[in-house]
């Protein structure tokens, strides 16, 4: 891929511009992005860490389709386009609709149906990266809000509302996690919101604070909660032990939500399991996700600088950028094998390019270290090394190259 | 998952049969199946395999988009429903049509166009693991032809004939390579075939001899070569080095194909290069298949048996499946934890079940490794290991099972 001198005019979020001058992404139409490589890479790497945590909780991972059988869907209402106003549907060769999947509670639980019958079978929590497709009318930021995406879908079916809630806040910390280790943590809070029928401490969102963002929350910095705008009432401030004036508003972009289904899906679909008791009790359901583009354009909105993006090392499409330039090509290439040989994840630019010119790539791109060989490093026996997120730049030795990276 | 007890009713093929008894798959609807925890580790190591081997040959990875711009495919003439007949189209919220994607070569190299001007940038090998929806009038082969399906798809962008040729070669070899590792190497060959315009020994597919193929090939199985029947002439098979008192009939299902696509698309979409004196060239193109669902599915039809499914150590969901049967529960756990840590992956049967459930279950899910703790074992002071390809059941000290299964 190559990189763009004048960003696409077509796009006004910072996320799209960057990307796709970078050459990490590439427009279909509005909202429909391609991954390119690059792209590719940072989303692998978000995609592992939420699958890590995820795991760790006891996570299940299938894999569901994008084709839907009405039938399901007819059951809980949410055939209607009255009722979700942004299926895509389309017809089979045979006759009849099918729907292209917005979200998959219904099949799931239809899934499940075959598999659960007794409290023995219960708790279960299922998830899956798997692409959502939703026919939004207008679409303006970038891969934070797309007709096409990844996301992490997590349901988790239990018992009762005690068991729910403990699995709940399971989750909310797996979430921390992973919001921290793709390098947002610090700016991302769980967030009071409404999501239907509001409890206060029971439906949260993850909010991370960004001008780009579409939301608006008020937040303790102290305490590490917010509250969404939309139920900022004193009521449900006092219920979350925080004091209105303690908050500050933001805007932010909303990262990732957790949220009870209660009995909706099951009883729509007659989803039960029998008890100790041998009674039929409907199982209770809560919904966990996470959009990976929205992760990923949300780090690249909130830690680029002016020159481009600051990958966290977590999600770097590479861990070292290494710049050939002239005079340095020669030594490149053994500084190159070295760091291959060491597994080293390396991007090389050994291209014809002028050294302004690779220099701006290298911030653009924004990869963690960037390591420089020139006429001048091989004169002073050294070669040159600087992070991405800092100003200052190194002359060393190679031999202290891979001790001062990793 | 829970393993069924009886076959369902509404499939004929092997493939679906097992899996979908044995759990690892789940009928949404006609040629549409979600991958449940078993078979998405399967079709995971499969994807692992074939990316490895890709990777080896120069291939760059990437994910287009299933939503597509039908302007690309009116300018190649593969929009109407007339040249291509199994399309999925749907429409977007503010108007116009958008197309489900069934391949992608328009817009891969519309794509290009952005990338490619000189010959210096060239020669490009770009693949992905992407869904494919194919509106297919009928299915009834399980998961070996579905309307929704996952396919690694390769295309090769060349600066001449002889350049795409050598890639060609280059290709073939690595497909042999990931038809090996799957473990149906022996019963693959490569076949010459149509593909729109015959060249011996330029279009080829990959065709594994099973009696649930849909194909009828003719096999020297010396040679390690054969010829599809619909190009099988005396010319052909003289061509190709072979004689037709050598081949035998068979059977078989095509897992992978590779074909010349010449300028084709190129041509069609303006993708020119400018060569070392600056003139413009069409691009040389070509298109490498493997559909991840049919391999899985051919290598059930090829390798079970009448009890169930016999999984290849490289693709199987786990290396090991521990039955904890009766007065061996406890020792059991002990040998899980054991495997557990020594990262042998180790499907868990502790179920409050009958020991013949349990070991009629472990044959269906073909599982290569099958541990068995029991009463009569503990007594024995001992664990009884079988391989699933093997009669010969082996009682032998805990201390040994590593070394013997590893």
């Amino acid at each position: 891929t190559k990189t763009q001198k004048t960003p696409p005019k077509d796009e006004t979020s910072i996320n799209a511009q960057l990307l796709i001058k970078a050459g990490f992404v590439h427009k279909e139409m509005a909202g429909v992005y391609t991954y390119l490589p690059l792209g590719l890479r940072v989303l692998k790497n978000i995609e592992k860490i939420i699958r890590e945590e995820i795991n760790a909780i006891g996570g299940q991972e299938l894999l569901m389709t994008t084709l839907q059988d009405p039938s399901l869907w007819k059951k809980s209402g949410r055939w209607s386009d009255k009722v979700v106003d942004n299926w895509f549907k389309t017809k089979l060769a045979d006759g009849g609709e099918v729907g292209i999947a917005n979200t998959h509670e219904e099949p799931l639980v239809a899934l499940l149906n075959h598999h659960v019958s007794s409290y023995r079978d219960l708790p279960l929590f299922i998830y899956q990266f798997q692409t959502k497709f939703r026919n939004e009318l207008r679409v303006k930021s970038g891969i934070m809000r797309s007709r096409e995406f990844l996301m992490k879908d997590l349901y988790s079916f239990s018992r009762s509302e005690e068991e729910f809630k403990e699995f709940y806040e399971t989750c909310a910390m797996a979430y921390e996690r992973i919001f921290s280790r793709v390098g947002i943590g610090d700016k991302t809070y769980r967030t009071a919101a409404s999501g239907g029928s509001f409890t206060p401490g029971l439906t949260d969102e993850f909010q991370t604070i960004s001008s780009a963002g579409e939301d608006t929350i008020f937040v303790d910095k102290t305490k590490r909660l917010a509250v969404n705008k939309e139920v900022y009432t004193n009521e449900v401030v006092s219920a979350l032990g925080l004091k209105k004036q303690d908050l500050v508003e933001e805007k932010a972009i909303e990262v990732g939500n957790i949220f009870p289904l209660g009995t909706k899906y099951s009883k729509a679909l007659g989803f039960t399991y029998k008890n100790e008791k041998g009674e039929e009790r409907p199982v209770v359901m809560g919904s966990y996700g996470i959009g990976l583009g929205r992760l990923m354009g949300t780090i690249v909105e909130v830690l680029s600088d002016e020159k481009g993006m600051v990958w966290p090392n977590t999600v770097a499409p590479f861990q070292a950028h290494l710049l050939a330039l002239e005079g340095g090509e020669k030594e490149a290439k053994k500084v190159y094998d070295l760091l291959v040989k060491q597994r080293v994840e390396v991007l090389y630019d050994d291209r014809d390019a002028s050294p302004g010119e690779k220099l701006a790539d290298a911030d653009l791109l924004g990869i963690p270290w960037r390591i420089v060989v020139s006429k001048k490093t091989v004169e002073s026996n050294s070669i040159e090394v600087k992070q991405r997120s800092e100003e200052k730049v190194t002359l060393m030795p190679q031999k202290d190259l891979l001790s001062y990276i990793s």
